[in-house]
């Protein structure tokens, strides 16, 4: 087969802030399917902030990225070539998949798409692993009651945006932090989020106990550092705690250190609780029906942060870091052919 | 009435480690009781270090104590005289009380004890308020299952020698932290405690990761600190941390700070939580029940560290902070009359 295909791999691990000199792009084989395969070719790819744990060689939530192989994550294609009684030529598939333009993979990893049922990006995204993360997260541990005020960080991001919005259906009021007034003015007037605070311009403390003159009841923390010492510091009696990511951690080069925040759940009766997605898998099908819904009963609305080539897929990857994004950040590396 | 009364009361706060000097001793009357009351002489107070807490003024499990006003806290008394229905001359008391040679009390405000049932002093220790403290804190946020390990720090006191005792009785293997050989013996030779550690002379590191060698499921943390931090740098995948006191800090006079755990919880979906035996209030009798069970089938042992007199009831609480006690501290002020 004579197809021009491309991989990123990891060249060496970062020990702070990712940067081009971490990835390398090189040429590779697109083998040809073999029985119960496919040929995919990559339309859109994914990036996401938790990847840069796997990118340190410890233990993370998943096994880190070998080096001199390929990055890997949600990934969506078309199918070009089958050798599988499942899929088609032509099929749009998602799956768990290497930064390739062009990948064999076996039908049992991917799963069809209906391009009819929504657009296919939000499966990256709102309907994806960053909707099913804020679902969950926010149902499970941090169990949002009506009137009870929910602060979440990182609150522009394509979790941040649906745990504001998804808490707003269950009546609470929610409070977001995020880094520019841009992003401020699409939580308030887009989503409906009650209080937005600027954590980089704005008196953090201050504006926190502006917002939450009753107190935090739910506090969903994608960044943790300082923004969540601030928070922790305001929560009620009873206070719940979904920890979801730490992204102003993830490219610290020393050991993260600040307020031992035990004494505070102490006294509160509190409770704090890690979580990853894939905890969750036995009810994947339940919670993506249910955010499905509401994104077609307009109760829930998505934004995609895309930037266009394959090229600039590590560029995708560092912004997520320099709060570049709003909501899901997508790489398309192609358009979907009709077939 | 002509009864040699007397009180202790709150003289000032203390910013560290408190002394004489914030307690004061002071005669006071023994009021008649009225209808519904009865006049209880002091046999045994207890002394806790949540009590700690309650000797700043700040928001803390429980409202602080007043200054000039007596501590309070659970005591067993005996019915002196009585204008109760309920109570007569001669009967064995527990409540939440004053600091008093002898107090009048309403009625509602007690608990009759059966000293045929158990010994009476039980009710303040393995049967009361540490006890319980143990039983709920482990039982419905540490859940240990068979196989599992968990360890306690503060083992030694009276909620930790229960909680190894109840990991035991549940099949897991318990680490017991604690700070004197003779305290490690106890645990070990008494107690059934798979391994111990002394956290004042051996490597605290170390000494976990030899007696932790498949990770921690389960830590009870009664002492925070630094102690904690290494204990909690061992979890693994799924673990529970129940916050029941942090000892170590009550004392401190600056912000504590040290790694912030945030980070640790998220990659293993850990849960930790606050609690106070009063969270699981309505579930009492039964855990009381189950307990009690344990103590007649001689699953369950226990261990007093009494201190005799009145006058050495400050003593006695502020050993608490200096690691004196193992087991239950309590202050024995007068035996039981027969009546």
């Amino acid at each position: 087969m004579n197809i021009n295909n491309e991989k990123i791999v990891l060249a060496s691990r970062p020990s702070g802030m990712p940067s081009h000199s971490h990835f390398r792009f090189e040429s590779t084989d697109a083998r040809e399917p073999e029985n119960g395969e496919v040929l995919v070719k990559t339309l859109y790819i994914s990036v996401d902030p938790y990847m840069r744990g796997r990118m340190n060689d410890r233990k993370s939530y998943v096994p880190p990225f070998a080096i001199d192989e390929p990055l890997s994550g949600g990934v969506i294609g078309q199918v070009v070539s089958s050798l599988s009684s499942e899929l088609e030529e032509g099929d749009i598939v998602i799956g768990n998949l290497p930064w390739q333009r062009y990948i064999t993979a076996a039908d049992v990893s991917l799963r069809k798409l209906n391009p009819e049922a929504a657009p296919i990006t939000a499966s990256l995204g709102i309907l994806g692993m960053p909707g099913l993360t804020a679902y969950f997260g926010l149902l499970d541990i941090g169990n949002p009651q009506e009137g009870e005020t929910v602060v979440v960080s990182g609150a522009a991001g394509a979790v941040g945006t649906a745990v504001g919005q998804i808490a707003k259906i269950k009546g609470a009021r929610v409070v977001g932090i995020a880094g520019s007034d841009e992003k401020l003015a699409y939580l308030k007037e887009e989503l409906g989020f009650d209080e937005v605070i600027n954590y980089k311009t704005d008196d953090l403390q201050q504006s926190l106990k502006k917002a939450c003159p009753e107190g935090v009841d739910v506090y969903f923390d994608n960044v943790g550092g300082e923004i969540s010492d601030a928070v922790l510091s305001l929560i009620n009696q009873g206070a719940r705690i979904p920890l979801c990511g730490q992204i102003s951690l993830y490219n610290l080069e020393k050991q993260d250190t600040g307020p031992r925040i035990q004494g505070q759940l102490l006294i509160n009766s509190a409770l704090m609780k890690g979580f990853i997605v894939s905890d969750y898998a036995s009810g994947f099908e339940q919670g993506a029906d249910e955010m499905a819904k509401w994104l077609r009963e307009g109760k829930l609305k998505y934004k995609e942060s895309i930037i266009e080539g394959f090229e600039n897929t590590v560029d995708a990857f560092i912004g997520l870091f320099k709060g570049e994004n709003i909501g899901k950040q997508l790489v398309k590396v192609a358009d979907p052919e009709m077939i």
